[in-house]
């Protein structure tokens, strides 16, 4: 993705008027989801949860580089499942919303319609190290020993606009340290991992996650994704025109500032899915994107990878079966699926938002967290 | 797309209990728009009439078919301009959020990049007749004499539950009437041409057009767009859950009603742009139909095609020229027409809903247009 | 696709010098085989009668239209399998090699990965009456009386040189009697069906077919591939630059003659495969057409549709499974099979030349067939 | 792509008996390219030089890495222009014949329509390093101060056969010094840079380039391919059946040896080409991998990316403008060019056998040159 904030010809100018005046306790930190403040985005049950180490099997690990004056950045690394990954691939689908980003490995990915390796989030110009980190990983893990090919998966946002990003201090250890660290446990929100330094709708965006389970009769499947946010627009929280309500829209001498930027989002499921209905899920987890406000600018990179951790449609390395018998959702059933990657998109977006701390990075600048105070009385009157 | 209303296995129940209510006045439909009511979507100007046909040249025809106890359907004509439109194709594109559907003519516009037909809205299994009608009528204008290649681009949604489909009452010279009445004048809207037998949000959905218009230090340029709303999810109205609240979701025995159908969705710019970035603003289209509440289910035949009618981008079918002059926007400019195109799209939906009235069709079937009474004490106050 | 042998600007010509001495015989149509005369292309053992139809339970049925001066036209009907197709759908894709056709429903066919409806082969301006046709079948077949929605997927090359193609004298009748007529015989090649006024690298093309069945150690696969033949570039045979033996390349005043025109290529395996695989497979058809020295012009619309036969990974309409398990070939084991398709192109569309006969049709134009007796001194000796 | 000559189950053997006779004089390597042994591929005239070189402004720099028993690998770096390509991005795009590749940038380039780095090819398992020591050359450019976002496009080849491919030799240092010697010279080829340890049909591949020179009357533009290859199939040169010829195939127990692989083909021009028509032109370069008898098997990353270098449409990468005005070459004046793409590439990949020299690495492996000795009788007799 582009890097954030550079004023660009032919642009209008979002002007956020009120974020001088967050108290201290913003400062501090969002301790509340924006559940606990009643906002209940969709209409269907969340997991055990609401996150995406309720689908069976995922884990989710972070390195945060907070440093000095101006290392505002990190590394997410998310595991399909606790075994040997290349060993046991897993169905897997890209969906690009906007590609302005580098992520890497979306070729084979698609073309196999599987995924080997941990997908490991930082930032832009971290994705090299990263690659050669799941390489490192990859290579050394047991059984893999004569292993020469391996499609490393990272995704990128720019957070250069905190981060000190030209001098890319994410290291391959750290990057295998958020692998190694991974657990099944929900993973921390916010100003973490590969969401340390990113900018989401003008306030401190970064990791957001949120789930759906499906009631039984739908099949009981949970979606869970996870998204590292730091793109633009004019945020809507549950439909409230947040942005539009707290900020202030001047069409100035051609600029647009805010929105460019990205939005990586894994959407995990134990249903068991084939790489074509993946895809698919991945396309609606960018319409729960669209129900946040943002825009999928010119300068965003907006993907989407989603997989299948159902033990029952991995795909061995090396097999000497001749057919590969698998059980599949069919289409038809595919639709509250599609709403689940909908919704909890949308939440672990806002999620993000709600869980970030205002942070100060390079050059001394400074991305508040979203107000919360501001937004309350925006929110309807709970039931 | 897929017949809508169908009880599938696995589906989870949507009942709309409020709409055994609703008052006379309805039945009689809507005279106002969405804006009249103070639903004001986006933050972005609109256009003189807030219609496609803002965009200078663009021309919408429909023809009503509502016959009898069944025939409840029809056609819309789009043209790009005024012109000979296969000896002046204009540049364009197709996105598909969801391909359960018919669209015809979309490989060779993506291959070329470029529209030589009108575009023809119409029911699924009136596809054929629509395109032989095109074909007719582009063989027919004076020039087109030795063609004999005509890429007809025709799109549809099932209007089976309210229209006989099968009994395919949609007739050529329907088509031509479409094309030979289409005007620059603000298209009709609700239950008319394509969108006559329409269902939408388990409401009468239709036709619905709406533009933006970016300020001069933007370019200036206006986009504007048509639906044809035949689709499910969980209705949002400007943000507002309206679907929620009105409705109640029971996940009962595998059922849900209601969401499979289609929206086709016809983008309009004067802006002058290649076909690749009108592929990027049809994808924008469609996070428009994710903010109402749409989920492009499984069925759903959710494709957009857009194009530019800026006269200086036009492509003549022979030419003696070896090289074409264009002046294009580039990509770092595209933004605000990505906002214009999702603030539009999201606003024709909904006005589609509102224009439309209730329908009584096939086998008695009858579907009410949307309840404003309802919806209108879960609006915030108007400023 | 468009029209052949339209003369425009910045083109090359290629003449063929040595038509005019064709014996009498050609006249009366070839009666052998490229391996009657020596000819065997690619490595793999050939299917028991070396056509599509060697692919368990596929149907191919021709009605040719061959009337007065200007007629000649025709359609050709691929059915996979004897059954009920809607009902019991079949794993598909498409590959688009060049666009420039009218195609119709390849969205569908892509986003669900399954075809429902007999492959119908036509004229460029008939495919609106053949979708027709193939609706009116469906809808007609036992068990279909509630379907509303059909997707036909029909092919088309243009025959506008030799046939009156702004005549449309396709009918329906002929459509249903093409797949009324297919049966599991080895198909008629060259001048019949669709493939009855085509033209191919300067020569009568029309339709061809061959297969290659893998060794049992390989799965034992069989692989069967129809083309319709209707394009141009420098022809080689079995490698053979007989284009360029035969004919004169002459770079004259912009012109490059007989390049336009399409290749409709329909792949059909018994191997069970899904979508995603169907794809790959696909696009090595689009590999075999390019060893015939096709280059895929601009005007040409090359696609391949391909599907598998398997009766074990059919997709029933309707089903209270909330699972489909399918057993299917793994990515690993593909290559054989692409090496299959690779071959079987390319010898049906050499196949479509040596069967299509001289054809004299509209404004007395003339096409002769392929001139045997120039090539077989090209041929390298026999072993 | 997968690493080659791994033994797997479910293919068949292709055996090269003749391999071990080879003469001294093929071990000191080729000396003659195949035009200079009567092998004229196509019918277009060549370039200047027959490289990709021809194409003003690009230039090409190989950095060999060949020591001790087991490193044999390298990097090649091609650089659209002489200038800061970062600052002056150039129209570009890429086709996936088959994706089993690490190419990064893809989905970037595909989404903007352009490259703005060096392309870089190495080895699968150092697409990072190549990735990181690309940024280096960017952020290091004057001019390139505070940018923060550098899509970095590298493709490889898995030479793991003959190289120590787990060693990961290729430094920064090596990818930097490609960049820094590239030249407009014509570059070497065959066993050199990122050809270093590559196999191609069985034999030595390698570097190989070509170039094609449309005549005036058609543009005269310019077609340069260059291509690193290590791939399989059945050879065929100049349509001539060598791998038939030379080898036996058996249908042995469930191998298909040496098919694996992948071909990375760059093809440039000068023609002035939207990223639409460049992927026309990219997929057409495919065509030409397919006649030298390439099937894009299943392990095979064959990836085409495909760039115009015509001044007048670079794209910078700030500009004041709000419209980029360019001058492009319609569609109907594509075709020679896609001609131009198929032959230079086929020629592209026969020379890269014909310079590669046999070779000996990892584990004592040696690969022969292909024998020319053998393959001469095959000719035909010079006119």
């Amino acid at each position: 993705m582009e890097e954030k904030l550079v004023i660009r010809p032919f642009h209008f100018t979002l002007c956020i008027y009120l974020l001088s005046s967050l108290s201290v306790s913003t400062l501090r930190g969002q301790t509340k989801s924006p559940r606990d403040w009643g906002i209940q985005i969709g209409v269907l049950p969340i997991g055990k949860s609401n996150s995406i180490t309720d689908v069976s099997g995922v884990k989710v690990g972070h390195v945060t580089l907070h440093a000095g004056d101006s290392v505002r950045t990190g590394v997410t690394a998310i595991l399909p499942h606790g075994g040997n990954i290349f060993q046991q691939k897993v169905p897997a689908a890209v969906f690009a919303g906007n590609g302005f980003g580098k992520l890497a490995g979306s070729t084979q990915l698609t073309e196999l319609g599987n995924l080997e390796s941990p997908i490991i989030l930082t930032n832009t110009l971290s994705v090299p190290i990263a690659m050669d980190a799941v390489i490192d990983y990859v290579l050394a893990l047991p059984g893999n020993e004569n292993v020469q090919s391996v499609n490393a998966v990272v995704g990128e946002t720019n957070d250069g606009y905190l981060n000190d990003i030209r001098g890319r201090h994410v290291k391959k250890e750290d990057v295998l340290a958020a692998i190694r660290q991974a657990s099944e446990d929900r993973p921390s929100e916010g100003s973490v991992g590969a969401g340390t330094g990113t900018v989401c709708f003008g306030f401190k965006g970064g990791i957001g996650t949120a789930s759906r389970q499906l009631p039984g009769s739908l099949g009981g499947y949970t979606v869970g994704v996870l998204v590292q946010t730091n793109f633009g627009g004019v945020l809507q929280i549950n439909g409230l025109p947040v942005g539009k309500q707290l900020g202030t829209f001047e069409f100035s001498d051609r600029l647009l500032n805010n929105v460019d930027g990205s939005c990586m989002i894994i959407v995990a499921t134990d249903a068991p899915l084939d790489s074509r209905n993946l895809e698919r899920l991945a396309k609606r987890a960018f319409m729960g994107l669209a129900k946040t406000g943002g825009i999928a600018s010119n300068g965003s990179g907006d993907y989407v990878i989603s997989f299948s951790s159902a033990p029952q449609v991995r795909i061995p390395f090396r097999s000497d079966a001749t057919l590969q018998s698998v059980s599949l959702v069919p289409n038809d059933l595919m639709s509250p699926l599609f709403m689940a990657a909908i919704e909890a998109t949308e939440e672990a977006i806002i999620s993000s938002l709600f869980a970030a701390i205002t942070t100060v990075g390079k050059a001394g600048r400074k991305v508040e967290a979203i107000p919360i105070e501001k937004i309350l009385p925006l929110l309807p009157a709970k039931d």
